[in-house]
């Protein structure tokens, strides 16, 4: 990687503030790029939180190299936390979210990595799935990959 | 990247065969290591699906070049989609599910990309966050860095 990675941060983001240690973490790994520390109100035992050490609130705000380096860093969480070694009735979530309707509660972009372990902790994931629509599908697909060539 | 990548397929996998083009998909970005096609049962408009050309069940089965193109290929997506341009008042989430308790019902590493237009489309999240227990994250921080020191 170039060392002319372009950085931002917001003086008033709680997650800037960890970054710089301004605020103290249960950091787990630190990267030039990535920063990983315990969710202190964990869905689950174990609940990560995996970020940028990149200012941005979506995760379209966040230049590629920085991005690049989150899933190798979460790879390794799974194995510091045993997730490897799960029997299969049980695993694990990552998510990230984008806008408070979809569940943001601070704007630094955050993928979290959360054991399933019950049921009943962790993630609950609700899947309001639609009848396949071929026909429409199809349309929507032409009208994207009109946008990906441009 | 190295053009000596390892690579794994599954014969009876769907998502290996949609890579392989045996099945047929609404494909949107294929890249060296990355397919991304529309889920033919989205939970709205536009929901995604990204996936390694690696066949493995879990994100810790995936080698990291793989992963690394996995969240930039999502970044592209996200701007077809014209999710860089919602108003405030929308989102979008990232999942990726490990694991059936954890939702997860292809065995090949998929990652949702799912636009949030309304309260009801797209990713419903339940969060049974728990009380913020300072000792106990303190003592299970320990055994983690002891883990992620070896």
């Amino acid at each position: 990687m170039s060392s002319a990675a372009p950085v931002a941060h917001d003086a008033a983001c709680i997650f800037c503030k960890i970054i710089k240690g301004e605020i103290p973490s249960f950091k787990l790994i630190e990267t030039k790029y990535t920063f990983a520390f315990l969710d202190i109100q964990p869905t689950s035992r174990g609940h990560t939180l995996v970020i940028p050490k990149y200012h941005g609130a979506k995760l379209h705000d966040i230049p590629d190299e920085y991005l690049m380096d989150i899933l190798p860093v979460t790879k390794k969480l799974t194995k510091a936390l045993g997730l490897d070694q799960l029997d299969s009735s049980k695993g694990y979530n990552v998510l990230q979210n984008n806008g408070k309707l979809a569940h943001q509660e601070v704007d630094h972009v955050h993928f979290h990595l959360i054991p399933k372990t019950s049921k009943d902790d962790g993630l609950i994931v609700g899947w309001p799935a639609q009848e396949t629509d071929f026909a429409k599908l199809g349309e929507y697909h032409k009208e994207l990959m009109a946008k990906l060539e441009n």
